[in-house]
């Protein structure tokens, strides 16, 4: 009878160079010596993927968004096939497969790919011979291989979905900015996704989605230490902690606001359309309601979508009849997570309570089931995070039991 | 009706860098407006294949040879997309495939795999959309882009197969060492063939061979002028020409001598056999017949596997009863080629004499039907190249006809 079945994710930081390639190689050698199949996805190696778009942009400013999924890929394969090679070295049979030959299928949206289906009976054969399958993680996603390591993982019937990544897990806060922020040992999905949305930067959001929709028991580990991470899985005790789980940050983000538009029916959507249309995602909309039938409309887009955001909009200006258009790159986001918020009032006026003892200025505000956040200024937020920290003794383990013997089994 | 049925193929200088690769772009581009359907075979970027063979061999010191074959394609992938995108970028229609995609089936030897079929009905249908075809032109063949190239035009029925190049064809000698060398317009494959064999590094004798054996019209050309090149093809007046055709010269070798063998039966398979099953190519071979019941045994092999050679030999040095191994890496090979060669023994006579006016020592002879092959001091190899080309009269055209129109035409 097989041991249990791991897939296993190495980000591009994990696999820079030759040692790093070769130390992962070593893990997977113990990991596999403990008798368990293993399926490992990759990113590229270091900055290969932007080495690359850079030789297209030397090419060309429109890079055909088909052959530009084909080149990104080769970036995967190279650390695949390196991979594979440094665990023959030790001894340890291995293969490594494109997306393609590992059965994985997307729906042919280049540039931005959703995984379609895993067909994995190649997978099987070659973990059934005794070898461990290397996937190359790209699939035709700009950094999907977190999602393809998780659908990997549902499809297979994984026992664990392990990311490996340069963090140690998901922390109440960025330790760089609050000493005393703290490795969760649990979270839920939902709450991952809001951290995740709002600036955690350590797992791609529809990874966690799809977890949450198959149920995969995601851990968020170091490969650079011997250390448990953070699972990330159904909490039992979420509706009892009522609690601030985390706080993200977001630096990311520029603010456009149309003073003086005209207050009449259809002109959000002249707005919004053409934006959707070119791809920019807007997040926080915030309309200051009439003075003598104009409005002020801001809203934010991701910083580096500010210039075309511009030159998408400022020829409407004069059609819709607003006055101007201002901008601000020198903004952030701070966003309190957590699946108690809702129920509880008191969250909010503590959150803008704590800001506002800091002499913090909130410009807008967005909330969710589970989470409130404030744009702020970009240089406010270091104190921010540490106002907000404090504020919610977040630096206090859960009375709850984090990482309760059920789940913690599990990582 | 459609035009010509083109195959090209563009080595990894003229891919080089992002302005290379707009430049040949731009000679697809307009040779597409000339009607021709186009398939162009790509070798990897510069020196993409000496980095990745770099990166391999900091992993490990024998790399698993599937997985470095996967490795090394990238490279071609990478290739293929960016001259697709510059396509795009100048408004031709383009797609870039991989060897799978585009049919080529190999015989699954990694690292020396052979071209077993190809199935063209992709390309065919690519074309038939009115796009020009990218093919990676790595087969599991270091530097097997040549053969892809050759062997898609057989199976395609390609009206020709241009090898471009970063010189700018066929020359009588290296232009480099002989400011008189001559470009021929025209050169029987089995002359192209001895040619390559003996160290005219402009094309891949496998590629060669497939040509002659499928009365593929080649040409090889400059990808940096507007010049016509050498085409390879059936010499009608090749019996008549009787004349040397060209002189190729090889530093890539090594001579190993054996002192004193034995003189007994079995003696030269001790040798040789561990030698091939090393895949280690022995050349030359010299024996001098016995002093006393023993010889001496020379051979040449390529340079780089000297040490290997030496490594598998020495131990058998004993057992064999020989008393010493000799070596010497400071030789090169100088050959003269003609179709005439075997029926006019006056060649040999004249190419000995003026090696030895020249004050050049022949330290070993070859010879084929169309060829004859001295060993001689690499510091010699300059003035040998000299002599012989002045000895056989190589600065003047052939008076026979040198790119008649029949074959003129076919470039």
């Amino acid at each position: 009878m097989p041991g249990p079945l791991v897939v296993q994710k190495y980000g591009g930081s994990s696999l820079a160079d030759a040692d790093r390639i070769r130390r992962v190689a070593r893990r997977i050698a113990r990991e596999r010596a403990g008798a368990a199949e293993l399926v490992i996805v990759v990113s590229a190696m270091g900055d290969t993927t932007d080495e690359l778009l850079a030789l297209a942009g030397a090419i060309t400013d429109e890079p055909d968004a088909r052959e530009l999924d084909v080149l990104l890929a080769t970036g995967e394969h190279q650390s695949a096939t390196l991979l594979s090679m440094a665990l023959h070295a030790l001894g340890v049979p291995a293969i490594s497969l494109t997306g393609a030959q590992a059965g994985i299928t997307t729906d042919g949206r280049y540039g931005k790919a959703r995984i379609a289906g895993v067909e994995p009976r190649r997978i099987r054969a070659e973990l059934d011979a005794g070898k461990v399958v290397i996937v190359a993680g790209f699939q035709g996603l700009r950094g999907g291989s977190d999602t393809t390591a998780v659908a990997l993982a549902a499809r297979l019937h994984a026992d664990r979905c392990q990311i490996f990544t340069d963090v140690r897990g998901i922390f109440t806060a960025d330790p760089r900015l609050e000493p005393t922020a703290r490795q969760l040992p649990l979270i839920g999905y939902e709450e991952m996704l809001e951290l995740a949305h709002q600036g955690a930067q350590v797992m791609q959001t529809r990874a966690v989605e799809l977890g949450w929709v198959n149920g995969v028991v995601i851990e968020v580990l170091s490969s650079f230490e011997d250390a448990p991470g953070t699972v990330i899985a159904e909490d039992p005790l979420v509706e009892q902690r009522n609690k601030v789980r985390g706080l993200a940050h977001d630096r990311n983000v520029a603010k456009v606001t149309l003073v003086d538009v005209p207050d009449r029916p259809g002109v959000a959507r002249s707005v919004f359309e053409p934006l959707a249309e070119a791809g920019i995602i807007v997040d926080m909309i915030v309309q200051n309601v009439g003075h003598g039938g104009a409005t002020d409309l801001s809203f934010t887009v991701p910083r580096a979508d500010l210039g075309r955001a511009k030159r998408i909009l400022e020829p409407i200006l004069r059609t819709l009849g607003f006055r101007e258009l201002t901008t601000d790159s020198a903004i952030a986001k701070i966003s309190i997570v957590g699946a108690g918020i809702q129920n509880a009032p008191g969250y909010a006026a503590r959150m803008f309570g704590a800001l506002a003892d800091a002499g913090i200025n909130i410009e807008m505000i967005s909330t969710s089931e589970i989470r409130i956040t404030c744009l702020i200024a970009e240089d406010q937020v270091d104190a921010a995070v540490r106002a907000l920290h404090a504020a919610f003794e977040l630096e206090r383990p859960d009375e709850m039991g984090e990482g309760a013997g059920a789940v913690g089994a599990a990582s």
